[in-house]
């Protein structure tokens, strides 16, 4: 065979152009995860035989938080029974039966199968709901800090209207700052527990909510208006903390299964987002639409992953008790950043934190603004501390700003899926001296 | 726990509302797969006991077309690896070395790694190639007979221009039509071995319109404008026919690197539609746009599985003993429905074919038109033959008008991953019975 043609020097753009004629205008615009390019750093860092805590990606280390044996097993079944083609575009019927079954056991909530759409893992479901609801020029709502959904107004060609939520609700928003917002929305987007914050709404947030949307659809209904959707993100609403409910919209008011999409999968709370298998639950012409695009788009879950993943489901007593150890070591962890902080908090350092409630995520303050580091340097912004943080102390963590909440706030999202107890031992004394380092 | 609370009467929409108020522009427009469809009113049939030959749906019968067995093994290791978590969103760095040293070895190309980029099968780098470079109102131009572009085109709210071939050319597009078609053009989609004839463009094809698109873009760089880009979808580039070569755009030109992105993956030549892994090759920038917007569309292919495809194509031995075992039954089914076709031809029954060429497909025409059933239908439409050949003969056809080819011309495809030789075999004495049973 002859040598190969060497491409590289027609396939990097020409120095003279433009994106804006390389690149549809979308695409142009469209930023990349910050939370990304953050993990791509420490990654560098840790190469360097640094001892990192890395508080940054919402993923796990299997090592430490492997999947079920039974997910795996499963899988490997599957695989052996030769399940390697197509499967249908709206899902495996065994998987969307067994979501069926898995909502009616675990949230009470009976949805017909039409109800019920498979793709691969909750980000399509995501963008699924945006491009089948949303048109463009249309207002999307959601609260701030929240993830990614400036990416999806971006790629949907949307408005966004953003609800800031402070430490004084737990980053959560309540009906009355959600009613001021919902005249003229299309879709009004939640998550709970909530990315980046592991704080979660309240039976009485989640209520009032509704019973807004509820009041907001039927005046719109009377008026021969679009109603407004709901998207309810609960990919991680098996993982709450001791004392704290997940609640769901349908739950409460039956009748908001009109306007809510459910986001979910297995992603979280069976440590498997590299699986990818997630799910979609809603009003049967919605998810209809998410299909249709859903399988032009090719998100589809691989199929051996889709057979598995309902045996799985199928296993109350097992997914319990896989559930509750996966909680345990989260929470454990949580619980021990929480403690850790506050501890220094009573030291008098500039730091705090909000009690756990779910997901894999902390919040915690770290606001040592106008303090100096023994480099000389003053630091001014949350991008100086989580410098700082990172460099004297070996912690990874992300700015609220990566989530669109606004300010040099101090708040930061701590994520815990991917370390161990002892780095988290390890770690807070490392923070302690950093901190009292400053002067 | 109380009953579950039945959600039914809730979750379908109104019947006093109109599909305009309920979901987004684009995604009420969207059609679904017309051939899906069909190969679920095929499965009804079979489940009633009738012997279906099923060449509807492109995809395999993996008791007929296994996968690989070194790909299989080496997911279940990867699973026993725990490799289970989030894959970075541009794919595993062991995949995307392993398909830039598979593009050099096979393909005689040297790309850089930056030119590649991993996702969940072939459709999500197509949505990702038209998203990424396709501004709404842009012209995307495609040749008919061809797959799914015009539910592409829906989805970026883009205008089809369709170059109509015919079966003088095989069904497959010349420089002197594309030519016509350039000017204004941002995009062009061509495929080849062909969804859905089973054609391949000749070296002379390629060039032709390689040079083409290097002259058009030549002119608009001169006058500052947006150069037009190929899509290259080469998914069934592996599975040729004796006697046909594939050949790629910038094997030609190397100019065309600058223009082209390939669609790519192991779905068809490893009979793994359903392991959902996937890739693109092009242009950098066009690439990273790709990624940005796979990534948050979350088409990832599954982490373990892709770390199985790595070392899969690593064994170049391995990969073209499977290929070939995979195309010896691929093109000897082929050949038999060609062979039955022209017996039944010289037997002056209304039918042609095309000799196979590649991918898992055969052009055939039934033109029974203006003939009388027994039941006495009078056959007048593609519709009508195939409804009378799959009841008559239960044979499972796809008209062309599936693949936006206009008109009552007798042309369907035939798709043979999903049927055995026997199965082959039982089907064509049942379409002479059913052809000599016309008046």
């Amino acid at each position: 065979m002859k040598s190969p043609v060497d491409l590289a020097s027609f396939v990097r753009p020409p120095a003279a152009s433009s994106s804006s004629t390389r690149v549809a205008t979308m695409a142009g615009k469209l930023v990349g995860s910050e939370i990304l390019k953050i993990a791509a750093e420490i990654r560098a860092l840790a190469a360097k035989g640094q001892p990192v805590c890395n508080l940054t990606v919402g993923d796990f280390d299997p090592k430490q938080f492997p999947i079920p044996d039974s997910l795996r097993a499963h899988i490997v079944s599957a695989y052996e029974a030769h399940e390697t083609n197509y499967p249908p575009s709206n899902g495996m019927p065994q998987l969307r039966d067994a979501v069926q079954r898995f909502y009616q056991r675990e949230l009470g909530l009976s949805y017909p199968l039409e109800s019920i759409l498979i793709a691969s893992g909750a980000r399509p479901v995501i963008y699924g709901i945006y491009r089948a609801v949303v048109d463009p020029g249309e207002t999307v709502v959601y609260p701030v800090p929240s993830w990614n959904n400036n990416h999806y107004v971006t790629m949907t060609d949307a408005k966004s209207v953003t609800i800031q939520c402070g430490p004084d609700t737990r980053f959560l928003p309540t009906r009355e700052v959600l009613e001021k917002a919902l005249p003229g929305a299309r879709l009004v987007c939640l998550n709970t527990p909530l990315n980046p914050t592991g704080t979660a709404m309240s039976r009485d947030m989640v209520l009032g909510v509704s019973e807004a949307i509820v009041r907001e659809n039927e005046a719109r209904q009377a008026r021969g208006e679009k109603p407004v959707y709901l998207m309810y993100d609960q990919i991680y609403w098996m993982l709450t903390a001791k004392g704290t409910e997940h609640v769901s919209p349908p739950q409460l008011v039956p009748e908001m299964a009109r306007y809510t999409i459910f986001v979910d999968g297995i992603s979280k709370a069976f440590a498997a987002t590299g699986v990818r298998v997630g799910w979609a639950v809603g009003p049967t012409d919605v998810i209809d639409r998410m299909s249709a695009i859903l399988g032009h788009v090719g998100a589809w879950a691989p199929r051996a992953e889709q057979i598995a993943t309902a045996k799985m489901i199928d296993d109350p007593a097992g997914c319990r008790a896989y559930v509750d150890t996966l909680k345990g070591g989260i929470v454990g962890r949580l619980n021990a950043l929480h403690e850790g902080f506050q501890a220094l908090k009573a030291q008098g350092l500039p730091v705090d934190s909000l009690s756990p409630e779910g997901a894999i995520y902390l919040t915690v303050q770290l606001a040592p603004f106008g303090k100096t580091t023994p480099a000389g340097q003053t630091l001014s912004s949350n991008e100086d501390v989580r410098r700082y943080v990172l460099d004297a102390a070996g912690i990874g963590i992300v700015p609220f700003q990566a989530f669109g909440y606004p300010g040099e706030t101090g708040w930061f999202r701590l994520s815990v899926g991917a370390v161990s107890m002892r780095d988290i031992q390890d770690a807070l004394p490392r923070l302690g001296e950093a901190l009292r380092a400053l002067r």
